[in-house]
């Protein structure tokens, strides 16, 4: 049965899985004295992509398994049901905030020996700093998935098998391999912005800014695509019912 | 139920996501400024083949999830229902400039950063110009792929489960590594044309010549592998059946 | 229902299906103007994998799916039934020979474009030649596909579903990344003694030596690694019901 | 049936089956004369993965697929069955040493053309050497794989489908991924202690320290990472009944 409890522990546990596995396998990728150093975009993706399919398959049968603002937003606008989006919205941000701690735990040594800075272990960074076009990028990045998920019934429960889960979880791979190159693919709103405020909070040496003059972009592109591509896909889906 | 309405949401929506995330990914790994920068041929790969899958996913209730001529009238001559095909083909190709529109808006900031020319983000391009030759490339990739997908009974609708799309989709990545050396598989007339219009509308600096010169070869080589694989996969399963 | 003529034409395609990815993964990373040109290990293992996937899949109702000799004996060994064994190698040894013969067709402008030796791209070769330790090799891992796929009861044709096939498959991969170092993995004796035949008789220009010599190994290795696995398999799965 | 014999029998072979993938791949990576030298970290933690899905697809019927005394713990924890732990625990061990000696096997002709230390295709080995951190690190990795597979009922033998061994077998690829860039993610006492053993055993020429020193740490973090991550997971499987 699904409660508030339920809801709670589900986002809480599956997004701090989430930013775990995708933080790390940043961290994997960019800090020095790690066997990933320097490995790439596909293991990049990859990481991020199985982050999702734990997450999401461990918080399923608890919240639906939304892990994200974005997902939230969009699933509320389609269905009507606002009531319980306070609660996901907040644990989604404090699992964020959680696993982004565990991040920096795991790679403790790692950050000893880097030099930094460290913002992109923890959040989005773009790599032409353009607000209006970066902006587009998320928007059209998550207005993709989440068009995806809505119009797929990805918010019955019962069509979230394993295999909706992998099919969700290499969309994600995909969406970063395909889009993620100019802005990193924040797509979620927790995912960058609660790691963002632990980098804030961290006395990491070298840690360099928390930028926060470009936190705004991955949190409204994605919340502002969410709403769009799931208010499309319902449309898409009540056609095809 | 599969309406005319249905199948032109399905192949439209559905080819777009496909060349969304399969121009974004070849973008992604040939622009400057973009994090997958130089990544390589699994990237890309994998990149198509998972929006097969997305695009795949969507698509399959409202239209059968063709998002390709050569699949349209590979099913169409093995079934012997033409009627559709007209919609089906229209669709695919708004559906792939769209996508291809997409593309182009997210990665605007790393086309100004690049210099061109652009063509192999929206269409293919053969590492050896040699049509005869290039034409054998589509034509044996394609019936490779329609083999397969009509002698599975992937025109059943039933048949193409969650499982059946992941199949499809990493056969898909498969033709890639595998037969996409020589000419970049369009293995997809609309894949190739529907971009190929985009790129010469599109008014980027630097983007070269839209290469009509080569552009009948992948809708000539796919649309007769097509046919052909279609076929021979019909006659492998009435035999079965 | 299977007979003589669905076993003739699930191998005889499903076998060509397997070559020509497998096969021409290998071309798209070894020769020049391909655009995979040098991808590396992972591309081919991949490549190779989503081969046995779309060989097996299609072969799956026809046949059982083999592809393989050594899948053949060892299924023969642990079920008694000896009887259809030469028309499945038959068909085995032809497919593979189609497949090899495809490859070379779609990388035609390739193999003019580069220098050779060819060998590669057709059959395996040993990185030290040691034949000893070479058939070890091949031992091992033929009996470890052949364990796992009797002990799991994959000779039973309801076991495999899709995710079956995809679990085979993988599993393949699997081999590849992590016994396929010494050897090249030939794994079945179909895949490479067919090519090889292929390969002794095109006329490519530099194609260097057909390697009678090692010819050998790549047949008894995976037959007696076959054998053995399949029988280990089956003593297994008897405990188990 | 599940008795003492098949899980010893499915630990034993499963957990040798993981070992030969995973001592492969890394064998298939840093040996020469390997045709997957240098590959990275991609290669590598698919290559475990897929271990991973090898062994516990086949032990599964047989034994719940641990192959891990960290999954053993954590399972016995969570429902209070301790009888069987024993047995479990002595098949994996053996199981981990006839792997390593298997892997040893099949790269002998690569061992002999290659310098050493050997240690790292055997057991783990940190980056920064640094206990504290290190434990932490695997601590944290088997926490969060334990607490996924119990709290998704991965006990639950019905629930383990070949679908849930993918989404475990992709797990482990991204805990790799993610979290084995510091220490090379252990995650598991029986594949660290059991190959180190055989490292110590096994003549090779210039194979350097088995670092006993080094060996309690994979060994305690993943056990007291299975046993709160197992009871974490247990904790929520109880809450969502």
């Amino acid at each position: 049965m699904v409660t508030t409890a339920t809801i709670f522990v589900g986002e809480l546990f599956g997004t701090a899985l989430l930013i775990l596995f995708g933080g790390g396998v940043v961290a994997a990728h960019v800090l020095n004295k790690s066997k990933a150093k320097d490995t790439g975009w596909v293991l990049i993706t990859f990481g991020w992509g199985f982050g999702v399919m734990a997450g999401a398959y461990f918080a399923l049968p608890l919240s639906g398994g939304h892990l994200n603002p974005a997902v939230t937003l969009g699933l509320a606008a389609s269905s009507g049901e606002w009531a319980p989006v306070p609660v996901y919205i907040v644990a989604q941000m404090l699992g964020a905030m959680i696993g982004a701690f565990l991040v920096w735990l795991v790679y403790l040594a790692q950050f000893k020996a880097s030099d930094g800075p460290f913002l992109g272990i923890f959040s989005t960074e773009p790599e032409v700093r353009s607000p209006g076009l970066n902006l587009i990028t998320e928007f059209v990045a998550t207005a993709a998935l989440l068009f995806l998920v809505v119009a797929t019934g990805q918010n019955n429960e019962l069509a979230l098998s394993g295999v909706g889960v992998l099919i969700v979880a290499f969309t994600v791979v995909g969406i970063g391999m395909s889009l993620g190159g100019p802005t990193g693919y924040a797509i979620n709103p927790a995912r960058d912005l609660g790691p963002r405020i632990v980098h804030q909070l961290l006395p990491i040496k070298g840690k360099g800014t928390s930028d926060w003059g470009y936190s705004w972009v991955p949190v409204l592109g994605p919340l502002l695509g969410g709403l769009v591509g799931g208010a499309l896909g319902a449309a898409v889906q009540n056609m095809a019912a």
